[in-house]
């Protein structure tokens, strides 16, 4: 049998993306938005790839493209806050979310400065302050263990996003 | 200065540890029963510590505690499956995130032989089948990176945890 010609891995290939991101869109998520500051500069940008390790100590993970700009000021910066957003907050994620430059996102909600350094957004259903510890290859993507540091809380309702649109509880 | 005691140490790490577990309560997740089946036995957990890591390929992180019998299973099998729980699988939520004995938890809901051998919710909102890639440690946990194999969907609405109670959209 002929080996597959390269085009038609290569569709393959595209065919499993479409199909995991149409699939990914159903497990519903809470939005966040991943802030950091320092030496490699002040960058924000929402994700919903945040979950849990441990809690002992308590760390949690966060997923970044290794393309995208924010992974390297995390890099170099080595502290990141992790804020949850509250249902009010979904202009500040599509700000966060889209083509919005860096230097203009942050016009968006109040923000304060942090023990780390970081961007706190001052009203965040939870904010972790987290140092990145071991930073692990996933191939396009790094995975960030982040240590929390610090935490604080709201009484908010959540932010949402399922099937590619924002929704509260 | 005097070192803190190693019991003031100890109650300082209980107090970070019950802060965190507080505010990650806060963090509305969906709610999966991860899977496995093969040499090293049949397993299921509820969890909700799954993110996606990459569309390329499609890659799940699904973290497990070192300390559980499912990690065990996980481990020798090397096969999973993330099965999104619908609104109406509240209670195969609690059989599997409770004591229920293993050989038990199976009989709560429909379970199909899926194609690398792992159970499969046959009415799932969303199930991912995947072949373990690389593992990583974290510490009280295991980072699994799920390569996805095959997935199915359905339209129904999501179960999601926030708060310590299930609520849907």
């Amino acid at each position: 049998m002929d080996a597959a010609a390269p085009e038609m891995i290569e569709a393959l290939k595209e065919e499993a993306r479409v199909a995991y991101r149409e699939a990914m869109a159903h497990l519903a998520a809470a939005v966040t938005i991943v802030t950091t500051d320092g030496e490699g500069g002040r960058a924000g940008f929402a994700a919903t790839a945040v979950c849990s390790l441990s809690d002992t100590p308590p760390t949690l993970l966060v997923c970044l493209n290794k393309a995208s700009s924010a992974h390297a000021a995390v890099s170099v910066n080595g502290i990141v806050c992790v804020n949850v957003l509250a249902a009010h907050h979904e202009n500040i994620s599509r700000v966060f979310g889209g083509r919005t430059p860096m230097t203009e996102r942050f016009e968006s909600g109040t923000w304060e400065i942090g023990d780390t350094g970081a961007p706190v957004l001052a009203d965040a259903l939870t904010a972790f302050e987290c140092r990145i510890g071991h930073v692990v290859d996933g191939g396009t993507h790094d995975i960030f263990m982040a240590e929390v540091l610090a935490i604080r809380s709201t009484t908010d309702k959540p932010l949402i996003y399922f099937r590619r649109s924002y929704q509260s509880l």
